[in-house]
């Protein structure tokens, strides 16, 4: 441990993102093990069904969400298309939370949604010491993320304890969105369940262009305040509940109607 | 809070029911909020895969449900096709739970089943005093129903504390069955992942027709006790583990089968 | 009971396994009972998507899983085709943990696994005393299962106070492989979220062979430690993180490239 203040104060509440689905058995194994290692632990499934793959998605829902759950949360994500290679361990602390996920960019929207974060690798000398460095060549989810994340959640370990500061982690999957004084250029990060086109642009970029349009795939999308202030069928940006520049259909599936999907270019234009 | 007497004492436990689907944080954030107002609440997913934008079948499931419950449970359902619209806050107590969901319908099967049920609305001054009436246009289960079933879960709020009788709700999505001394005409309310076809006669209304033929999209089907008394493949009516009338097919999918889904009409005929 | 020492210690802890789904209220109602008869249980799903109709999966997965729960845990799996006809329930004990599952070859993976194992059946004159005898003909799951976890669960009950030994169970779904000097011959016991071929031959088989390919559809798939070993879209065959032979294609789905499924031959032929 370092002599600078601690700040993280575990709940003992640990919350779990994969690209495991829930078919197989993965996501509950890793259960098993968080609380073989932290009996009381509490654990929320944050979801388990990002894109394989593409740890941009599992990154950005973790920057927009952990807001929502009490601050010494622990958060897991695991989405690694490069398990079994080498690979370190990132761990943020940001406003009090804890993320801990493969070292592949997957925690660059956190990054960048807190400038007072924090940013560590797990050291080698803490996997030893903990009896982690061995583990299988394929779920370190279960094999190091659950041990390392329940040793967190109970307070037998620290942030400082584990891991030493970096001045960078792997960049990010998705560019942070550009800003001039007439548009603003951003990109689709996730479609959700109803076919909504989820982008990386705050809401409080917007404040710069109270009069703007919002253009994808060539069409001129109006912004509105919600669902419902347009007719059924009828397109429509808005801000959406976790603060982010939306494109929506009211009832309907905009990325089906506009044909778009992850990566997706988004302009906001002055009008 | 009335004079009247309090039914309700919490259990701690809340249920939820949502058509938010698992591939998004929607359900994990709900969940980040409950614990953040009740450290110690117990959550139980009840379904998060009903039909969007049909509230008739997450109200039949709750009806159907609840009761393997402990009371002082709080039931959380949201399914609403028109948040972001003006909309009120139902509250039902029955048999020593409670009842949350928008005031669409929702909970009309729940009122069915519950003769002895007190309806309510939740109340502005409450939403007020409780500091959610500014909440997000589109996500009222994280921002309203969240904080509401937590402070009801941990008893730091009544029933009474947040809402005000009312002589009714919203109606139901699907009329409850009529009776006549020859015949019951019900409807299919859901399709399980079976593809059993449940529907909302109660199988205590079968007593009055013991020697009955139940009549589906055409088809006559024979009342069974049970899926094993006919062979794989053939039709069959049931009273099923959930107490209603069920239209099945050994081993098969009586929904693909007949070709028929929600709101199909389904009669039981004296022989 | 009976004089014997007694080895099962209640962790509080139960696994769910079962082919219900999570689009319908089943796996909820079995929660809403073992929380009535156990306030204070720990639920984990282990997973809830296993192939219908097919125990085979249920009880490799579960053989493979086990050993990531703390001692003491309770494991009920429900995946039961013949539901609503008469059928024993299956109680194994193995290494500190139970196994609670219809006596229908499901627990057969578990009982290979574990040669110390104890296999014993709920008697009739249990289910009786506890009042389950008059279950639902169709949700022995919530009407019988959960309530006799809770009771395991909780130390209200011992393995030997419901359940008497027998020396035989149903066998299983799927034979033990088959072991040669030169060859082991196995089968495919389920397909992974990945389209991972995962196989019943234990990795210690393979150090009698440690020259050795892997003949599947007519393909001969090389030995290796971990997908990044090979180029994305080759085929390999590892063992895997739960300790079986698995055949896989890097980045890509093998079931899909190979055309296999659920019960091919595999066979591993010594170089």
């Amino acid at each position: 441990m370092t002599g600078r203040a601690e700040t993280f104060h575990a709940s003992g509440i640990v919350t779990l993102t994969t690209d495991f689905g829930l078919r197989d058995p993965f996501v509950g194994v890793m259960k098993g093990r968080l609380v073989m290692h932290h009996p009381s632990v509490r654990i929320i499934d944050l979801t388990h069904e990002v894109l394989a793959h593409w740890p941009a998605e599992a990154g950005f829902w973790l920057s927009r969400s952990f807001r929502y759950f009490p601050t010494g949360t622990v958060h897991v994500a695991v989405v690694d298309p490069g398990v079994g290679g080498a690979r370190d361990i990132a761990l943020v602390e940001a406003e009090g939370h804890v993320f801990l996920a493969p070292d592949n960019g997957l925690l660059a929207p956190v990054v960048a949604a807190v400038p007072a974060h924090r940013a560590a690798r797990v050291t080698a000398d803490a996997l030893s010491r903990l009896g982690l460095d061995q583990p299988s060549a394929t779920f370190h989810g279960r094999d190091v993320f659950a041990p390392l994340a329940a040793r967190l959640a109970s307070g037998l370990e620290f942030p400082s304890s584990i891991a030493e500061p970096v001045d960078e982690l792997i960049p990010g999957w998705v560019e942070e969105p550009t800003v001039t004084p007439d548009r603003i250029s951003g990109a689709v990060v996730t479609v959700d369940h109803f076919g909504n086109l989820l982008t990386n642009v705050d809401g409080a970029l917007l404040r710069a262009l109270p009069q703007a349009v919002v253009r994808v795939a060539g069409h001129d999308v109006p912004l509105r305040r919600t669902y419902s202030d347009v007719r059924p069928g009828e397109y429509l940006a808005l801000v959406n509940s976790f603060g982010v520049l939306e494109v929506a259909r009211a009832e309907m599936s905009a990325a089906a109607g506009l044909g778009l999907d992850r990566g997706a270019p988004v302009l906001v234009l002055r009008k």
